[in-house]
């Protein structure tokens, strides 16, 4: 641990600025010839305007942004448009929604809304009511492709997330030895992070021990942490909206032979996988790196998820490093490498370090050991 | 505090049965024509099925229930069917969904689809390919409305997650008077309701103080717990899946007269919010029985949200209890009573309980002082 957690508090964040984002959005419009676009992913509005409140549109057009939303927000909307500098207006509305939206979007004959982040439910009313007589065209990604490369405002705050993710793990460590329940150890670990300035977990922290940690998904459970066991540790914390991502597993009292192996081996295909990211390689060439490392090993058939996501505003985010993933890495991507080996009678290991990919490879943004000592 | 921490993890709930709720289902599907209902909310196939799972589909059809998920949960979907009791089949792929859900469907020509819970996306995937000759219905609510009534066992986690909330703010709450900031104070309740058996929180806790308390949505920050601050505490938990809601405002040293009647007046809607509660009474029935309290003292404009919500799986679900709400109390119905009143000059009050509505009233579940004092 080379932050202290005093250190984690008392350095600003430099300032987001949205500057340029919806200008590159409007390319992509343009090229795809919508002359209108509907944005609903809370996460896609909070990156081209700043707001987080948690109910909100934003349209955006060829010469015009608008941030529709209601009075609960009123304030908090025009403080978060002005300190990100987004060159956006603000309508409030609890009712003229509809009204507002045909007004901002009169001139447009192709209208995109985002088909992965509304109800069918919600297209329908559009298609119906808001829209009746536009033509309607789902999109897919735009803004999302344009989130992936991260600018240095946002990696300091992920950065931060995973500085605090680090030394929150490096605090309550030692009592790993206690034999905690997993859940009371998931308990610490978040109150850790929240004490250490976290807003919030990115998501349910996995704290999966023994046979539990051969399941990639469990959940904390009542189940004891107790010799022989491998823990399996897969949590991450929100710092201004951005997520950190770590995953380490530790060994309890003396472990069997295949379980040194299973350690071994993964810490092995972590690196192999680390040392293949950098901009231009593809996903699935990072993953077929972890990847041949287990299958030396005899574990192909062990390692039943991906090698790893993109991280940023949402946990999960573009791009995929998978086998069927036909994303090329870019820099500015912030992505985790995290290949694991899973055997019902011995547990799981799992390894997972979140990165930033550069031109020449990538740097690490987690710090904590990879000693399974607990 | 009637209830002991110990006796929160020591008393075994009552297990959960799924009997008869698929039947109930059908009897809906039949009355709507629909020959098969594909389930997507993950709320909802928990409660026809116990599975929890963050991947899967349920298909309902009039002599069979299919789930259908993938490999990672196996085990755990064929051990939570067993446990509930679930008349449902079991169908593991990755990637023949489309396969197994045209041979369940195979002789419905009309095939109902969860809109409120599928994406655009989801939808065009399902109509091109999936069921590009059958018809299909969107749907909203069949499922929700039959979650209204909460069996024992289902109140009996509910009263668990509320017990855990009551206790947890009862074992933190003289930390309010080291002027912790919010996001401090939040983190220690949060950690408490874990250690005390919750699962998690039910949703973000609000700890909204002085002028912050004035939004009703404010987010936990910086700001230090103060002299003459009202504090807004909105937090619950979860227990086995089902969440638990409640809000009380405590006030920090010496508080002004506008204050101390707006403490006074919340309280006093609340209570009458409470007392219009019983089975057949309208939603906005409850709501005009809480709104005239502080509309009487001058404050219609000062209440900018509905009454109430049910409880159960999800945190918000039906019925609302709000102005406009068509929703009529049934018994077993679990809702919130939370009037409140928000002045930007003094900040605000919430008083909210969470009850169980019975033939002849309710019964409270939320067992916390509404005194204000830390």
């Amino acid at each position: 641990m080379t932050i202290a957690a005093a250190d984690l508090h008392s350095t600003e964040l430099p300032t987001i600025s949205v500057e340029g984002r919806v200008a590159r959005l409007r390319e992509i419009l343009g090229q795809q010839s919508l002359d209108a676009l509907v944005v609903s992913a809370s996460s896609n509005i909070r990156w081209l305007s700043g707001f987080t409140g948690s109910s909100g549109l934003l349209v955006v057009t060829c010469d015009d942004m608008v941030l529709i939303t209601d009075g609960r927000y009123t304030d908090q909307a025009a403080e978060q448009l002005a300190a990100v500098g987004a060159p956006a207006r603000l309508e409030i509305t609890a009712t003229a929604q509809c009204e507002i939206v045909q007004a901002i979007t009169a001139s447009a004959s192709t209208v995109g809304l985002e088909a992965d982040h509304i109800t069918w439910s919600t297209h329908q009313r559009y298609a119906n009511e808001w829209f009746a007589d536009r033509q309607l065209t789902p999109t897919v990604g735009l803004i999302e492709k344009l989130r992936r490369r991260k600018d240095d405002a946002e990696i300091a705050r992920i950065q931060r997330a995973a500085s605090i993710a680090d030394a929150s793990l490096n605090a309550v460590r030692s009592r790993l030895n206690d034999s905690p329940t997993e859940s009371e150890f998931a308990g610490e670990l978040d109150a850790m992070m929240r004490k250490l300035g976290a807003s919030g977990n990115s998501f349910e922290t996995i704290v999966a021990s023994g046979p539990n940690g051969a399941k990639p998904h469990a959940r904390p459970g009542d189940r004891r942490l107790q010799p022989g066991d491998l823990v399996v540790l897969d949590f991450g914390c929100v710092v201004d909206g951005y997520c950190s991502d770590m995953t380490r597993t530790v060994a309890i009292g003396d472990i069997d032979h295949t379980q040194v192996r299973m350690l071994k081996v993964v810490t092995a295909a972590n690196a192999a996988g680390l040392a293949a990211v950098r901009a231009g390689v593809a996903g699935s060439e990072v993953d077929a790196a972890a990847r041949v490392v287990l299958a030396d090993a005899g574990w192909s058939e062990a390692f039943s998820h991906g090698t790893g996501h993109g991280v940023g505003l949402d946990i999960h985010e573009a791009p995929r490093l998978g086998a069927t993933s036909a994303d090329i890495l870019e820099y500015g991507d912030v992505v985790t490498v995290e290949p694991g080996v899973y055997l019902p009678a011995h547990g799981g290991v799992r390894i997972e370090d979140l990165v930033v990919v550069t031109k020449d490879g990538c740097r690490v943004l987690s710090h904590t050991t990879k000693s399974p000592t607990p």
